[in-house]
């Protein structure tokens, strides 16, 4: 698979969502976990779907994530997703547990489902008890629709400390009929994923059995959501599921299927869309750093070399100061753990060179400061070691990461 | 070797420094490279002493490790360190290796010795050549004394962004003479060793061989040195060298020696007080967090965790903000690669226990704060998986952080 490449056909949907797709419905709601915000959302097909998931790779993995594999493991169909912020409900115990399947019933029941067609997911404070007698209520005011206003509602319910809401929608051709893929994200802080990195929700009409879907998933996932961080931590709620309901009437995708790489692209774009979004409402954040790594060996050298730069604390506070001090970006690939030749190494701020062969290049640091003052920063750099590449996105580092982080809880 | 295990009869020397220990001079000076901090110094023994040394693991090593590891390997013997700030001499090509290369020289025939007797070390910026002819002065007017006063010279003129100097010393009672040890060490951001960290320099009277001066580095090294963490970034000029110039006339100390022991908690006790001072000093940190791991099945598990919480941005700002959330905590362990039974974790801060066996724990808000609010944090954490322990030791995440790292360079 040529990774970079983009299929021509795949449209942009502008204002597109995870109701764009044919046959989801959606809802937000303010259930009282929070003071004002909206906080408790559903995502529903109007006929079960097929279903691919990808889970915090933590050792300490939240309640409603157990009770979602449970859900999935059934029949491999999943018909909605619940989804609440505010309350993580991680390290809670048995009562967690218990909570979480409450959850789930609750919403069955209200929506007139067999339970393990649902799954649940919860984001917020760990350590914390669930409010079940406000997520009881707030199910029940739950009304979902395919109007994009109820979309706007789910998008805004499933916050914590975004400060936007994320989504995106895309369609393609396959066997002549129009496939359409939306999604939704929440994620801010600690966001470093080993395999997720935030809650990603992402639905489409296309036909596809839920293994092929898993396959698609995790064939893309390794370079897009997980190749985002923000603060370098990763959370134990951290969850991407894709509906696939099969409403578009193409043929069933799988690897044999002439357009299967077409609807990889598809996957892929609707991923890295949301996967950036999410980078670029790091907490705190002014801007998007992107990291493009050429010259490797292997794609995981350059995932890797990409991912540790887009990491370091330096680097961030670096270019929150719009200093173009690119000796933090070759001491942060000298520490990836990855083998390169230093004196083969081209580093550039955009097009413009600061280190070339491992030489320093007499640049002109006002040309570079205007440069890493815009909002977004790509970061180029070049080894001579092979000829794979990689890209990993993340933020700078503020003064308002701190401030958010420094009194999150209370 | 008992780790956590103290030797009653090492003796905490008040306002000792590198020149406690007897037959070493030091000196500090204004070379220029800095408006007018000092930025030059030097250490020096009066006879060739036995060497140990450690470096950073970076792919990315400065010019002035090279040439260390030059000197060092003719003899195993080194009678001096010449030192820099201000500027690194990292990713400067050829002209860096030959600008090292003349700083060592220089010294070397200031003081009337072979060049391989002298090892060089550099700490700043990356990117920059050195500017020889500063370099060149600087040297000139280097007199060093065994004065505490040079000490403190010396101390001054290897910080960068520290806020304070670091030193300590120790003695103890080996085959009926005294051995003194003493150490400087400079590090406050790009800190977070793989092997070494910054620069530390320790100096000892004791008689013992180069290679077994070596093992006992190397054996101590990764409880110490290893286990600090400011921000995640690891330096490309890290090392710690460690002079044995045998003045103390003790019998040649080798583990076959019946105080050996007693040596290693010497140099134990040494490097973990340099470390602790170095972590304490983090870019603008406020407090210094100890973190103790314990019941893990090897020290190894240990220490990864302790160092992962530690190293958490998440963590740290909770730190900052004397919040009491542990659930970071948590969610730290379970993203540092070691498996462990999440229903057998017990957190506390100090002797205020959070998490008790995987349950939440109704704790005082109001004590966990006033706790949170002093200048020493330690987090304990109890595991139920085997009965070894670790510690490491960071600082917290501030503004302040933010606001030294956006502009550094400039």
């Amino acid at each position: 698979m040529k990774t970079l490449q983009r299929v021509a056909s795949i449209k942009k949907i502008e204002q597109g969502n995870i109701v764009t797709p044919q046959g989801f419905k959606t809802a937000g709601v303010h259930a009282g976990l929070r003071y004002s915000k909206k906080d408790l959302g559903i995502i529903l097909s109007d006929i079960p779907a097929s279903v691919a998931a990808v889970y915090t790779q933590s050792v300490i993995q939240a309640a409603p994530l157990d009770v979602t594999k449970d859900s999935i493991q059934v029949e491999g169909k999943l018909q909605g997703i619940i989804v609440n912020s505010a309350c993580a409900n991680a390290c809670t115990g048995k009562q967690g547990l218990k909570d979480a399947y409450e959850m789930r019933n609750l919403a069955a029941s209200k929506f007139d489902l067999a339970p393990h067609y649902l799954a649940v997911a919860s984001t917020g404070v760990i350590g914390e008890y669930m409010k079940m007698d406000k997520i009881k209520r707030g199910i029940e005011l739950l009304e979902p629709s395919p109007a994009d206003k109820d979309a706007i509602d789910f998008e805004q319910a499933i916050l914590t400390t975004d400060t936007v809401t994320k989504n995106c929608a895309y369609s393609v051709e396959i066997d002549g009929v129009t496939v359409t893929m939306g999604g939704a994200a929440k994620g801010s802080g600690m966001i470093h994923p080993n395999m997720a990195t935030m809650l990603g929700f992402i639905t489409t009409d296309a036909a596809i059995e839920s293994a092929d879907l898993q396959l698609a998933l995790s064939t893309i996932t390794d370079q897009t959501f997980n190749q985002i961080t923000v603060d370098g931590d990763t959370s134990t709620n951290d969850m991407v599921l894709v509906l696939a309901n099969g409403k578009a009437g193409n043929q069933a995708l799988s690897p044999t299927h002439p357009q299967w790489d077409t609807f990889i692209q598809l996957l892929k774009q609707t991923s890295e869309s949301l996967a950036k979004q999410i980078a670029k409402d790091g907490e705190g954040a002014t801007k998007l750093i992107e990291c493009n790594v050429f010259g490797t060996e292997s794609k995981h050298a350059a995932q890797i070399i990409a991912k540790t730069i887009i990491g370091s604390n330096l680097v961030k506070t670096a270019a929150y100061g719009a200093d173009a001090n690119w000796g933090r970006i070759i001491a942060a690939m000298g520490r990836s753990g990855i083998d390169f030749n230093p004196q083969q190494v081209t580093i550039a701020f955009g097009d413009l060179v600061v280190l070339e062969d491992g030489e320093p290049v007499d640049f002109s640091e006002e040309i570079a400061k205007a440069y890493l003052e815009q909002d977004l920063l790509v970061i180029n750099v070049t080894l001579k070691e092979g000829s794979e590449t990689g890209t990993a996105w993340g933020c700078d580092l503020t003064y308002d990461y701190v401030k958010i982080n420094a009194s999150y809880r209370s």
